[in-house]
Order: structure tokens, then C-alpha cells, then sequence
């Protein structure tokens, strides 16, 4: 038990010692099926509010895998307070919601634009996309998504305290190398766009609304889902967490480094 | 004549007003099945060295799509100077290839790592991945592509005057906030690590080599695309060329931002 668990899981319930979780029919699935677990096997789980702790397999019956819950591993942290609104891509939207995840998002808002070529999103799917990319990537928490809004309904519940960071695809927008170092710590979102760019109508509603900063990467073309994750990478580098370091150096400190 | 092409392809013919172009298989196929080409039609071609130029569809038989050049569009600018040395990665080479060639990277160089669970890259493929995303992001060059080396081999062929920086998922390496700002312009190249991680002797091999800098990407684990992606993103808007606009501004012009 005092190796750490190789398999981690998110789940809903609350943690006190000695508890047990019921796991769901998926989570059940992969634990006794895909990675064969045993009783007595060590599993991490975290539910997005009390840090990760530590559970061992209770029972695995036809019906479900029992979880008995043993302390806590690691002392709750939560992701960033960064928002990515971004324009659903068609075969994409899988990239976009794993990559965004592993670069600690804290909410993902869809936004159905004028020039979208998806009208529609699975909200099942990426809520299984942000957990599975949550329990892969260490993180304490797994991102609130919001259902799908058009670009003035987004604008028109923007927080008025929150600066709104658009990739802008015309270049009128500042330099990253510029902007990042200019802001101050606090919360922000990135807006980036479909392939088509956005209509002329929202790009003046963008241009009005005051918690709007537009910027710019640079004179190729990026995919929309490289897009996303080239300005969520760069801003969490100005403005996040790359400060901190992975509480999984254990392994490497044998090593010559 | 006057518009922009839609089509834009890479060609390995030099470039003269006037002189034709026979089209090999694929891009024919492309140009005259996918896209419907007619004689007549404006498509723009680059060869890596002397800029972008507007041809015009000449004939279309079954063997072949000929075009004929007629003037040059823009002049020739070549991407930075800056390397991608990566561990390929199973089912997501395609990915890592694409937004690399996006994000403007100057040479792709596949590593074979110990702990690395694809142990051979398919160059025509990877090539294929990098013309179609040159042609994609308006770039007028395709990036080199080197052959899979081990990291000894990378690190003993290595240039004395580039630095590489080395994405070290142990948390030892600086803040990418804190290196980047600090690193004057010039010859930089990243290398981000398979999935596994670096062995004991691959970690030593790069703590003793001059030319590398580690860093650090913060606390969640990236998968190594992501690594890849994030890494090349933070780097090009700091040292490479984010500053520069996109020159495809045109359709913007009448929008009110």
C-alpha cells in the first residue's frame, strides 16, 4: 500500500476512511475487465473538492467493483482559474477537450459561431473526454462544461471581472510576448474560434465588449484546435501554474539529474 | 485572376513565368477528383525557396494536372530557425507532425527513447502530414525531417551553437516564464520525451550535454503530444516570429474591429 496507485479514478461521492464507493457501471468495467484489478489493489480517486486519496478494491462482483476508502494521498489543489471558450471542430472536439484538460482549464464553454461547421455537442461525450483526461493528467478536478451558447450570449454573461483573451485570426490583435507579461494575476478565458473565422456581426460584438483583448500567433494559419491549445499553453505559462512542479518525482530521483 | 487561390500546394520544380508544371499523382488526383479543378483555375504553389506564385490549371488528362506559373504572390520567407526533436508517439505522429509544421517548425527530428513504444516512424507518411499542413498554414516552406536517431546519436550530432531545451518531465527544469524572457535570439531546437519518460541513461546523457536547458511544463502531467504542442507554442511566441502578422488580412478588411 505504500506504492502509488497506477490506477486513478474520479468520482462523485464524498471521502471519509473506511467509506465505501460504489463504482459506476464504466468505472466498474475498466478496473475489473481492462486493467483486471484485484481485491485488495490500490486505486486513487479524487471528486474534485477533497484533494486525491488513497482506496483499495473491497469486492468485484458481476455487478459493480466496491472501492473501500483508506486516507488521503495529497491535499486538494484546484486548476487554475482559466476558462477556454471555443468553437466546436468536426472530429476535433475529442483533441481540444483532452489537450485542455492536461493544460489545466477550470471551465470549458462550447460557443456555436456564425461559420461553425458543428451546430451541435455531445455533452456526454465531452464530460467522458474531461474525466478521462482529468484522471490521466494528475489533476484534483475535472472541468465545469457549460452547454453550448452563440457569441452574444456568451458575451452577454461574461463576468464582468474577467478578461476575455480572443484569438484573433485578422493580426489586429497584441503580441503574446507583449500582453502576457502586461497582465495582472487574476481570471481570465481565451476565445478561440472555428476554421472560418467568425461573421462580421460577432466580430463587432467582440470588438465592443470591454473584457475583450484581443491577440495574435504569429503569420501562419493555425487549426482551430492547435489554436486552443497553442494560447492555453501560453498562458498558462504567463499567467498559471507552470510555476509549480508535478508532485510525481518520485521515480526520478535516482537518477543523474 | 485577382483573387487569392484556395488551392495551395507545395511542388519541388523551381519557379520561372511562364514554364509548366506536371503535377505528380497524388496532388493531380487532388487537384482534378477533390477539388474539381478546371482549366483555368488560379492555384497557388511554393517550393521552399522562392516564395509563393500564382499558376493557373493548364490541362487535365488522365495521367496528370499540368499547371503553368505566372507570377510570383509574395516573396520567399522562411520559418525560424527552431527544431522539434520528438519522441513518435502511437496513433498520434500525425498530430504531433501537423500542429509542429503550423506552429512554424524548421526541422522534425523522430527519437527512438528506450522507455518509447513506437520503435519506427513511416517517413513517407511523416512527410506526407508535413506538406499537407505547409500548404494548410500558408507556410512557404516544408519542414526537414531526419531519420529516427537514439539520443546518444541526437545528442553527439547535435550543434555546439543550439541550444536545446529540453521538456524534463521530472520538475527539475526552469520556468518556461522565467527561461525563455532570459535566452537571446538564435538557434534553439525542443525535445519532449515519450510517454514513458526518459531512461537513467538517456537523463544522464542530456545532464552532461552543454547545449541542453531543461524546463518545466508545471504540475499536470502532459501527455506527449501535448508536451510537443504546448512546448513549441510558448517558444515560437517568445523567441520565434508571433510578432509578424499573417499576411491573409484581406477578407478582414471590411469588418468593423
Amino acid at each position: 500500500m505504500n506504492q502509488a496507485p497506477k490506477i486513478r479514478l474520479y468520482v462523485t461521492d464524498l471521502f471519509a476512511a473506511g467509506y465505501n464507493i460504489i463504482l459506476e457501471q464504466a468505472p466498474s468495467h475498466y478496473l475489473a475487465h481492462v486493467m483486471r484489478a484485484k481485491e485488495g489493489d490500490a486505486v486513487a480517486v479524487f471528486n474534485g473538492q477533497e484533494g486525491e486519496w488513497l482506496a483499495s478494491v473491497a469486492s468485484i462482483s458481476k455487478k459493480a467493483v466496491t472501492l473501500q476508502l483508506q486516507h488521503i494521498l495529497s491535499k486538494h489543489k484546484a486548476s487554475p482559474d482559466l476558462w477556454l471558450a471555443f468553437a466546436p471542430i468536426k472530429n476535433k472536439v475529442d483533441v481540444v477537450v483532452e489537450k485542455a484538460v492536461e493544460l489545466g482549464v477550470s471551465k470549458l464553454l462550447p460557443v456555436y459561431t456564425r461559420h461553425a461547421v458543428v451546430k451541435s455537442v455531445n455533452m456526454d461525450k465531452v464530460t467522458s473526454y474531461a474525466v478521462e483526461a482529468a484522471e490521466q493528467c494528475g489533476r484534483h478536478d475535472v472541468p465545469a462544461i457549460e452547454e453550448v451558447k452563440d457569441i452574444p450570449t456568451l458575451l452577454g454573461n461574461w463576468p464582468k471581472d474577467r478578461i476575455l483573451l480572443f484569438a484573433d485570426e485578422s493580426g489586429k490583435g497584441a503580441d503574446l510576448k507583449t500582453l502576457l507579461p502586461s497582465l495582472p494575476a487574476g481570471k481570465y478565458g481565451i476565445l478561440v474560434g472555428p476554421e472560418g473565422g467568425f461573421s462580421d456581426d460577432e466580430r463587432k460584438a467582440l470588438a465592443i465588449a470591454s473584457q475583450v483583448k484581443a491577440f495574435c500567433m504569429g503569420p501562419r494559419i493555425l487549426r482551430a484546435d492547435t489554436a486552443s491549445i497553442a494560447a492555453l499553453a501560453c498562458v498558462q505559462a504567463w499567467l498559471g501554474d507552470w510555476e509549480e512542479r508535478p508532485n510525481f518525482v518520485a521515480h526520478f530521483e535516482t537518477t543523474g539529474t
